[in-house]
């Protein structure tokens, strides 16, 4: 099927954290395809996947980049398409803050939808949200996958009753 | 016409920051209707308005707040709608540190699509780019208003032209 | 015996935390129940235990809650009872700034009593402060037990003093 | 009346923040004390003050402070009663985050209950919920007043909708 | 005269910090040239000026951009030359933070030579001192500048000596 | 008289901040001698202060700094002396974060002894203690000082008691 | 012998920080005694020992504390002495910023002597500096250590040296 | 071969990280020098190697350090030639946060062109860049350095596409 969600990652390394947006994208059945793209060490690639992703048919991209992380908003200024991303807490990030303020303090006319720090799951969840603006049955699929976090919070509350027992009071 | 995008804060005082959304909105020719809905003052409203906002044809939420900005998130929780969050900086926030952090640090299953510590502008933009997944006419103005952007770019370099000549060098 | 004090906490994994809350509680011979409500995964259960606690005899909330915390402020937004909130150091916390800014940083006339990051024990102790406004031989008990760090810090002493043995100065 | 809080702070120059918890402790009917208590400069008063309140009547503490802002966890370490600090953005402050964590981050067995910097009408208002433990009807009063706020934010909705009326969309 | 430095920035609205540059680069003799260059909204014209800068017989790039600064690092990713970032404490900057981390933290293979927040004259004399690696006579200049920054040293001696003179002790 | 304290800093625009040393010293009739010396404008004449210092009759060095400030802790370096370190907040700084870092976090082996971000007064104070390890008739004025700090809280507590009349409760 | 200087912490968990203390005390010959005296479990026995350091012949105070570390300020605000801090990284801090800021922003009129997050080792050499004003002799073997550090930064020069013989350039 | 770029670093504990910056600079076949040089334990032998450093033909200085990291600007102060200074996270940093700014915000007049945390080799190839600036052979393997960046991510493809086959979508 054709891809109608994008992932780039500036580094396979970054695999690690952002193979959680391919599987929830794929649970949610919206078909992706899967890239490494660096800004800093492949900039004309990068340019073209963003040139072209919309031609393509690419709905989303979700970009995923540490330390000064320039993916998300180098590709959010090439394409018209909404871009999500995902800052990574890589091995020379500090703490992480890096990598947020570098892709959420975007200037004005040129918007990354931020997620938190690698949280790529949410980014793929935000994705099919975006893809399913033209796609009911898509947005019922993920009211059902919200629904299912209900349960199973609700089934953790077994562990609390058994903290409960230890007590006399 | 049918709002497509709705814009919610968590106070009026929010509204001069927050009115940016809707300025591009309407630029974008993006119908959309605005609230001050609060997450800790109202939050009986915030429920009616989450739950309902699906049915009532809203297909993405923008909700800016201030401080222990709990609004977007609150909100994402109750729809399946993609929620888009503004961190506002208020007169009682520490830099915009508690209201970015409090917005963008949600957990796996409840994604915000954060914006730039009062970003509306951004925001206004990412759910034009949302709305615009079913709307191909939209998706071409949005393209429109980012080569707009080149535009004021290229015309100030007069400016720098003006301060180069000050100089022998 | 009725519950006085209201445990909650956003998920099962805060329980290693939460947990210190319940032990001081016990110790002190305050009753408690102590159950998983989630915000963002289960917001209908968060209202409805927010709104019915005051009628079911608690006086005291304690909520703990990692990364975007919006446990204890939204508990705090539905019931006239004080809340005291936890921020919890979860693993996709940025090192508990998150937590703590998200729980503290309250607007005006909906306060969260916040204690340190992890600080479980001290939110039981809080609690235990609360309900012995009336309960006077309870603030006796809360006397007695400060009374016992002394010793415990005093008991320490003989540490210090084998290592002032090893120099001779 | 008897006071039944006690404020107390750093510096007459507090009071312009500390003030506002004096107000809301008038208006929610609850007998209160105040005064200047500096642990850095008046460190026997502020013992003798701690050690005394709870005999006098009192019962809880409303503490600020600015800076390293040791009021809070000093009085706190010398009261069974429980104390309420409010981090005090002052003039040598670092932006407030000195006050915050020098109150926030108290050790196990001796909590602080911490607001937002500069939160005092908060701090009266969780006073008040503590005094209300033993007063049925003063919890009613700040039931009545969390149902003002809602008031003050539905009124607000006129100016968004001044907002709106200025855009065709 | 053939610029040897080139100075571009990311919006007309740095040019009150970036001037401080091109001051220090006329003052030191090295030719230079000043444009402005938007990572964000003029991704085009940036790859075409940082690819071509060598051949153009540039010898070393200021750069200097606000918020989630990409210019810099985008520029050294697509130029053998050196890259100096300047961070500029914009209005839409958290401050600068953001600006900081993201042109300091590039990932290895791409440096930035950043220098102090706002610190565009010391970026001047860095993009000096590279150029002077060829011109023996630059360097000597250089040596002068930082050799009169002693005299202003030393003159302000006369400023504290009448402080010195208001007291006895 | 000769000098015992010796007050020094990086900019003659650091007078405003620091003559707060001198005003304390000579209350406390401490003797002292106050010059500019830049770390990195005047490194020599840094070297050549620091290595005199305690030959010269010195007890205490004072030195003041702002930004990347490494005066206090290149003093330490070249004199067995006592060295206080007082971070300014001066324009090029970020919040004075930069400046408390970089005089606090010194190696093992050679200490400053850091005051509060602009605490010139206190480093007085400090040197002041220092000076009366030798001379028990100062360490009497300091102790007579401290105990004026008192008065002046006490005279303020009128201005809480004109607060407290204003209200009923 | 009679010890000059006093070393204080608030657990005895810090004790393998601030050992570093004693040891140095003990190779520059400065009598000192070590205690474990806690703010906010002892407050009495602090006050005690604060009040009577300088009669029993103390001439300088290194107080040790992790998180809300109030026992230096305390002691300061309680004697005449000099006081020195040592901020303690211990678990419940966050990340050592709560104990530097909690013991390096006093206010004016109570210094507090701040080293290094858990240097205590400086703390020592700043106490025995403090201790030499009225000691010649121990003024010596101050300088005679810290020219002993140079020997072992000169004697590591061997192992870059290893480094370079590995490459050819 | 007389060396052109001359690496100091503060301790040899630094070397860990501090050899990627030779490993690069071989690569590239830049000659270069390696020693140990501490600001604070041997600032006699600092000044000496800055100030003989552009007599003896070096070109750039890399100077890196931890925690209050005063190399770098003291070296700067003492030299015309340019110097590139490393941030280390050696263990008695604050996350780094206390090297990078120590390094970084050096005031008007004395750049230090700071690179990433850790970032040796980055500092490594723009000390290649800054040589390479008489020396268009050098600019040459710098280009082709950066080109060889490209295959490795690309070849790192392979990775993405193992991930993209688990999924049906």
């Amino acid at each position: 099927m054709k891809p109608l969600a994008g992932i780039i990652m500036g580094s396979a390394s970054d695999l690690s954290v952002m193979q959680a947006a391919a599987e929830i994208l794929d649970k949610l059945e919206v078909p992706f395809e899967i890239n490494v793209v660096s800004a800093h060490r492949t900039p004309e690639k990068m340019f073209d996947y963003a040139k072209s992703a919309a031609d393509r048919g690419i709905k989303v991209i979700i970009a995923g980049a540490g330390g000064a992380a320039h993916l998300p908003g180098m590709v959010a200024s090439l394409t018209p398409l909404p871009v999500i991303g995902v800052p990574v807490k890589s091995s020379n990030s500090i703490d992480g803050w890096d990598s947020i303020l570098s892709i959420l303090q975007m200037p004005n006319g040129v918007p990354v939808a931020t997620v938190a720090l690698n949280a790529a799951q949410n980014a793929g969840i935000l994705a099919a949200q975006i893809v399913s603006a033209s796609d009911p049955e898509l947005l019922k699929r993920i009211a059902a996958f919200k629904e299912s976090l209900k349960v199973k919070v609700n089934e953790s509350q077994s562990e609390t009753d058994k903290v409960k027992l230890r007590f006399k009071a």
